[in-house]
């Protein structure tokens, strides 16, 4: 039977892409975001292979960072392999690389502004991005090092807004074999082995040493880990939500300067969802979500857990936070 | 002011040892568990000065596994710190190693069993472990690998049932560093060096490079990860035990040889929920919880979410599972 159908690493990455795009209606426009790594010229090449056959439009977008020299050569190299697989539209997407975050955030940020922009301007159902299972891996343990719990652990999401990502349950391996197998020759991009990226570490030294150590499977593990860490998060946050519906006195408007919640009701809560709860008040009284602390959570929790006439506790953006009779208060200001 | 008050170091696993037995009646006897290591021998002494002051009474236990030469003397010097510190009682338990699931497991059950009967025969009212943030990163990390989800990431309980362990949020250099200023010379266990065991790889080989790859807090950021975990966990498994009675139609009694769920209850329900209760069915229904895998669990929710009139899935013990009309039937062989 040689000879008949796809390699099996081609057939892989195809019917990835077809289930991800399963729900989207007749002549939409897909398209693969692709630096002409192994990754994701697989993702566009199965793109261009299962796009036509379900009634599917498909392009393809490549973004020149200018960080490397020739980086626009390859930008062009990616483009003209695209329109050999008959993928249109295909543009190059050229960015200035800010350094706001560091570099790896710094050139996120702008590659995910210029695919956002291109998306909206082509009419773009969905932008695919190839992110493989040994991706989703590394990001578990960069969350991980963070220890900020379950959330840091999900990883990427399969779908997220705009985004979809096919390949999160393939291995890289995989994408590897499927460019040889269709004689189509990936950029290896000189990032991708420069230790000053927190991530090249993991996946060039963690993620070997965990392996050797623990036995094959761990790359597995650790991606299965995040889908299991990202279904509990959302649904602690759907109870957390309707908790706070639950025990929030105050009308939750617009122009929100305080939230007073119904103590007793905190204390029927368990501790994750009413940490939650708390975590929510604060940032709807005004906290900056993202210099609230898990210690200012805590602290603000032992108002209720620990109650011994405590004073008030001083949070993020000028915010305070009390005990008062049967509430718990977080405002602007104290309240006179 | 040197020369006043203990080291901090000894501070630290007293106070660490007072907090943990706040909530004990007076003349309630507290016993450490003691390999002589350096953990659990600072365990021990923390033991010896604060029980005293909190009315309470305290002993030790070490237990003699039999497996190194030497090993029944080993346990003597410790019987002999242990009535140096005015500890009382203090035993040796000596036990006799198996084999069943491996050497670490075979050995942890013959101590536990030992340590649980010791427990009851003296009315002790808790048994201390000295198990510091260090060994609950390395559990974190050997959950990780198992890729079982949030639960295994859990780690180590500071309290389960008769034990409590005190130490889970102070570092090993501390307790280390508590016998130095103490004059207590703790014993080095061969084994915590032997690379034959998954969990001395973790820590001479995995966490060293986390650390240097990742920068130090790796230990601590894993520690924080298994309390958040575990709060996690706790919360999703009381919503799934109310969800389940909710969803079940069937009477849930002694003599259980099938369930039935009502589908509507279950299609309210988030992933993460759904699952459990499904899980918790299959369980209740007859399955062994030990074979019954996230696959299975999986497969009977599609029965649920996806469903297009597929056929009954078998379950480990001899189940089935099925849709008929608008419930999902567990039951031991179907019902005809």
């Amino acid at each position: 039977m040689a000879g008949v159908g796809p390699h099996p690493a081609v057939a892989d990455v195809r019917r990835a892409v077809r289930e991800a795009l399963a729900d989207l209606d007749r002549d939409a426009l897909v398209v693969a975001a692709c630096s002409g790594g192994a990754d994701s010229l697989a993702l566009a090449a199965a793109l261009a292979f299962v796009a036509p056959r379900m009634g599917l439009r498909a392009g393809l977008l490549t973004v020149d960072h200018q960080l490397q020299p020739g980086s626009a050569e390859r930008a062009q190299t990616v483009k003209a392999l695209a329109e050999g697989l008959k993928l249109a539209p295909v543009e190059v997407l050229t960015v200035t690389v800010g350094t706001r975050g560091g570099p790896e955030a710094a050139a996120r940020d702008a590659r995910y502004a210029a695919l956002a922009e291109a998306a909206d301007r082509l009419g773009a159902a969905t932008v695919l991005l190839g992110h493989t299972r040994d991706d989703q891996a590394e990001t578990v343990l960069l969350g991980l090092a963070r220890g900020s719990g379950p959330r840091s652990l999900s990883g990427m999401a399969a779908r997220a807004g705009r985004y979809r990502r096919p390949f999160l349950e393939i291995p890289r391996s995989t994408t590897v074999r499927a460019c040889e197998a269709l004689g189509l020759d990936p950029w290896n991009d000189p990032h991708n082995d420069d230790p000053r990226f927190r991530r090249v570490r993991v996946r060039t030294r963690v993620l070997p040493v965990l392996e050797e150590e623990l036995g094959p499977g761990v790359a597995e593990a650790l991606a299965r880990t995040a889908g299991l860490a990202r279904e509990d998060a959302d649904a602690l946050d759907q109870w957390a939500e309707s908790a706070f519906q639950n025990c929030a006195l105050s009308d939750i408007g617009d122009s929100v300067t305080h939230v007073t919640l119904a103590v007793p009701e905190l204390e029927k809560l368990p501790d994750a969802v009413r940490r939650r709860v708390i975590r929510r008040a604060a940032i709807t009284a005004g906290a900056p979500s993202g210099v609230l602390s898990a210690a200012h959570v805590l602290a603000v929790d032992r108002l209720v857990t620990r109650w011994h006439g405590q004073k008030a506790i001083d949070l993020p953006g000028g915010l305070t936070a009390f005990r008062r009779y049967g509430t718990l208060i977080l405002a602007i200001s104290p309240i006179p």
